[in-house]
């Protein structure tokens, strides 16, 4: 389905997090003020997401995991075949995904996860998770997978391992209690990621954690 | 990376199999006739590929896996954002994929494949893997996950369910044996799924009976 922006917003969480060099987008005298907040958004998202794919990119080298980011997913609606070139496409649009960004196999296990950032410094606000991400997550755990999410808190460079069972807690308690989750609360219920040289975010230490206590409580 | 093709052939694989309403390409009159050859290559493909999606979302809509499609990787060069309208991709291309064409989770097991078709009658021509994807599957099957592809005479409107290391045994055997798997071969090292109506690709038939071979396996 193509998203449809009839107020002329930006929905910038399915935009690509692409660095500035690699998007030329219309002058920016041209933009409106709305737009290059967004684009600054996404490009300052593209820290974080860079270090999951290097991470990842560290992890395959090893041979410790196979872990991936799923492409944006794009309808393409003209395509011009120039001869002697690369196909060009020449108009797209943004699709809404229907699961989360990124999944692989790790020690046989199914891993799904997304990752979101915030500006916050004292909570995470939960507009930024998507209910198909809950429902793709929460139907990939019914399968056996593991689902989590990873948050960043990119002005305290905090980055934690939240079980999306716990996710869907608060997902669920929306309607009633807070939008947001607060940071102690974040604290008491994930697995802080102490970022790394080489992997940058070594979320499979936080795996390892997790997988131990849902194998303790399978014990018991 | 994007594909470069300086001999203006179209690398039909990478290229989305879109039904032929989705994407207005150039005028017939002005395509060359190699053009047009890999649009039909790319539209029967659709077929297929149609009904693995139209399977997978059998699946999951009844709870019996969490299977999906990966988006095309497309690098996106030109984005406009029109005031009042969705973004539109006005330059990009398409990019070589680095998995293969299908994940997600069935049982707690990691499924990961590939699904390709010939119009051959009597053997499957190796031609239509490339490296990346048996590397990507035997990477996969190093970390505990199930790994195959699915094989489709459009001729003969046969499926097979052939496992990724019968596979790779067979492409590493290029270089000195045939360049294609001979049909009765298939026949002998496969399981044949019989299509059906819903799902119209009942392939998850033919996985549990690899699992039930691999856990026999396992036993003894």
């Amino acid at each position: 389905m193509v998203l449809n922006y009839p107020d002329g917003r930006l929905y910038s969480d399915d935009i690509p997090k692409k660095p500035a060099k690699q998007v030329r987008t219309t002058p920016p005298s041209k933009r409106t003020a709305q737009t290059q907040k967004k684009n600054n958004f996404a490009n300052r998202g593209m820290r974080f997401e860079e270090a999951i794919n290097e991470s990842n990119a560290y992890y395959l080298s090893r041979n410790l995991a196979v872990i991936h980011k799923k492409p944006t997913p794009i309808q393409i609606v003209k395509v011009d075949y120039p001869r002697r070139s690369a196909a060009v496409i020449k108009e797209a649009y943004f699709k809404e995904a229907s699961t989360t960004d990124y999944n692989g196999v790790y020690k046989g296990y199914y891993v799904d996860f997304e990752a979101k950032e915030t500006k916050n410094k004292t909570s995470f606000p939960l507009k930024n998770f998507h209910q198909h991400q809950i429902t793709h997550m929460n139907a990939c755990r019914n399968q056996g997978g593991i689902t989590f999410v990873l948050l960043w808190f990119s002005q305290l460079q905090r980055c934690f391992f939240m079980d999306s069972k716990t996710l869907d807690r608060h997902w669920q308690a929306q309607a009633t209690a807070k939008k947001s989750i607060p940071l102690q609360v974040i604290e008491a219920e994930s697995t802080e990621i102490f970022l790394g040289i080489a992997p940058r975010i070594p979320y499979l230490d936080a795996l390892d954690h997790y997988i131990a206590l849902k194998e303790q409580e399978h014990d018991n």
